[in-house]
């Protein structure tokens, strides 16, 4: 374990900062218009995608597909479903293409709203519009609590109801993991008594690609145990295709089935239909991911630690890092100076201005950003180099 | 007007045929897989597509843009928003697009439940599928009983909520012009009174880019007269691009706002936008469009009466046809023997077994088409070929 970080159970459970403009990372136009430059001048790390790239087998794809745009999508997405369902070892009919992981989760925002849904906070911002959206009961936890600082489980002496505050009717739960912001990732263990304690569980994987198999803790192994566990996972950051948008469900086939009438039957674009059923078997590109994660991320940590930056532990390719300093500030001040974007945590209520997160990028991109924070954090760095 | 044409009185309003796969038309994979070629070998009559293709301008743009598919869409959709504004000149606070109509027509079939929903029939069975998800009540009107012969309106002497059976409380109307299957474009001045009646209004102008703008009827001047209006556009079937999925929605900012709270922030992808920004100013392949309708479509029709076939007058690029015969029996025929798709009327209920509808294509495709019906609907013309 590092030295010098902050642990969870340090972050504040809420404050009284506005959630200004933009609510989500990756919003370049925003950063572009502010500084009076293209978007993609702008070197990105508010958006945890993958530094690599389009994979050439998605490029590939795309040329080989367009053509084929002047037809409807195949609205059973069966070649994709198969490419989905040889990945994972299961069945075409225990997966739901969606829009980006994004369309499966305002889906099950649908379905959660029936219950009072427990969320780990700071949350995905998104979660709590879709809750929203279907008048949804959120009991809202702070993943403090439920973490040690070395990130063992603290024991499970509370039932997910009772830190609900023992709401009467179903319960629910939505899991990020590994969680966002923070990187922290659950054990299946702790997940398993979770599931057979609530009514429904949708764990979000969207980050889990970025694991390798050794290391991973999917519960897609466990949907066809549990009726009432649902997994859901993007294609967007391993493969570094946001804007074409690419997610899929896994789930049991009686909710796969209703899931779908509440959705038109053409939702996922024939490219990126192309584009899943090409990366799934990209395994020269997902070997790369996972070599470049392996040296990069150590190094970014490595610098911000000779900073004095206190990030906390993650396993995934992002770090949330706690500042002196306000992060709206230092991030006008690297957008304006240095054309970088970071993130800040604003939209997480819970963390206030002092809290900012990175993507972990190339190596020389990481190491501009590290130039770039010396200088702001320590105007003496600017002037010795 | 042409003779020897069935009116739309003549449609039985229901029938006990299953509605069998595929429930909509260019299922080309279905087709290719029971003919055992590739989709790309198929002739598609079934779904009413701009058979001039991709335009030179689409093409470009998403060449262009492939590398910004690493960024996440711009949530606000700000320049895709005022292009189609300034097509339309109307403001873009007014604008939504969407994944395609289809998902900003479920996104109003979520408002429409909320009234006794008034649909004429036979109805695009997706429009059932999105009433259905949020238990919706539609009251099922024959669209023969509103018009003559001569596809002149009938005297308004019930109003809607007459004609509904007078339910209590609110009701809608979900408006499709000009309408499928029928190819029939109600006037401005029969919506107007539906509009003063009813509680909100979603009129689906999926097919209105296919009239020139002197001869359209499109209520979008409307929206910022009439709040409870909604005008849904569809960039698919103009601009050839049902596999990119790309449409918008008119209506007043206040409901823009909360039917983007019921979605997440990135339903549109890139290349759709960057696509949609290019086609609006492509005036040269809108002209080459109406050039071709102009002189194919009414090719095309004297070829249907020669063969003894009746169909609907249709002011878009689709005709409904009635036939002796089964058509299921001749979609599969044409299908095995031609490779020709046709689309079988069975989705539609109220038609049953003996109407096809069929897309205008170019003049030789059409003439494909003529012979091939020829020769199973009069095997003798087979033998004379």
């Amino acid at each position: 374990m590092k030295s010098a970080r902050p642990t969870l159970k340090s972050i504040p459970k809420s404050t009284s900062q506005p959630t200004p403009q933009p609510t989500h990372g990756g919003n370049l136009r925003w950063a572009a218009e502010l500084v009076g430059c293209l978007p993609q001048d702008i070197l990105d790390f508010s958006a945890s995608i993958n530094p690599l790239g389009l994979p050439d087998s998605a490029i590939a794809a795309i040329h080989t597909t367009l053509p084929t745009l002047t037809a409807y999508p195949d609205p059973h997405y069966q070649r994709l479903r198969q490419a989905i369902a040889t990945h994972h070892g299961i069945d075409c009919d225990w997966i739901l293409p969606g829009n980006g992981a994004a369309e499966l989760l305002s889906l099950a925002c649908r379905e959660l709203a029936q219950h009072v849904t427990a969320l780990f906070t700071p949350a995905f911002a998104d979660y709590l519009r879709g809750l929203a959206a279907y008048d949804g009961v959120v009991g809202r936890l702070a993943i403090a609590d439920f973490l040690t600082d070395g990130h063992s489980a603290v024991p499970k002496s509370r039932s997910l109801r009772q830190r609900l505050g023992n709401p009467s009717g179903s319960i629910a739960l939505l899991l990020n993991n590994p969680h966002n912001p923070t990187g922290y990732l659950w054990a299946r263990s702790q997940i398993q008594a979770w599931i057979e304690e609530a009514d429904l569980v949708i764990v979000d994987e969207a980050f889990m690609d970025f694991l390798p198999a050794d290391r991973d803790q999917t519960v897609i192994e466990w949907v066809q145990q549990y009726p009432q566990l649902v997994v859901v996972r993007s294609l967007t950051k391993f493969y570094a295709i946001p804007g074409l948008r690419l997610g899929y469900a896994i789930a049991h086939p009686d909710r796969i089935k209703q899931w779908q009438t509440w959705r038109d039957p053409w939702s996922v674009n024939s490219l990126a239909t192309a584009v899943g059923e090409a990366v799934l078997n990209d395994r020269p590109y997902q070997q790369r991911t996972y070599e470049w994660l392996a040296i990069a991320k150590p190094q970014l940590e490595t610098g911000l630690q000779q900073l004095g930056l206190d990030f906390y532990p993650s396993v995934s390719n992002f770090l949330l890092v706690k500042t002196a300093q306000s992060v709206p500030d230092l991030q006008r001040q690297l957008l304006q100076r240095d054309r970088i974007l970071i993130r800040n945590c604003l939209s997480f209520p819970e963390l206030g201005d002092r809290f900012l997160r990175i993507a972990v990028r190339l190596v020389p991109e990481n190491h501009r950003l590290l130039l770039s924070l010396a200088s702001l954090i320590n105007p003496e760095v600017s002037r010795k180099e």
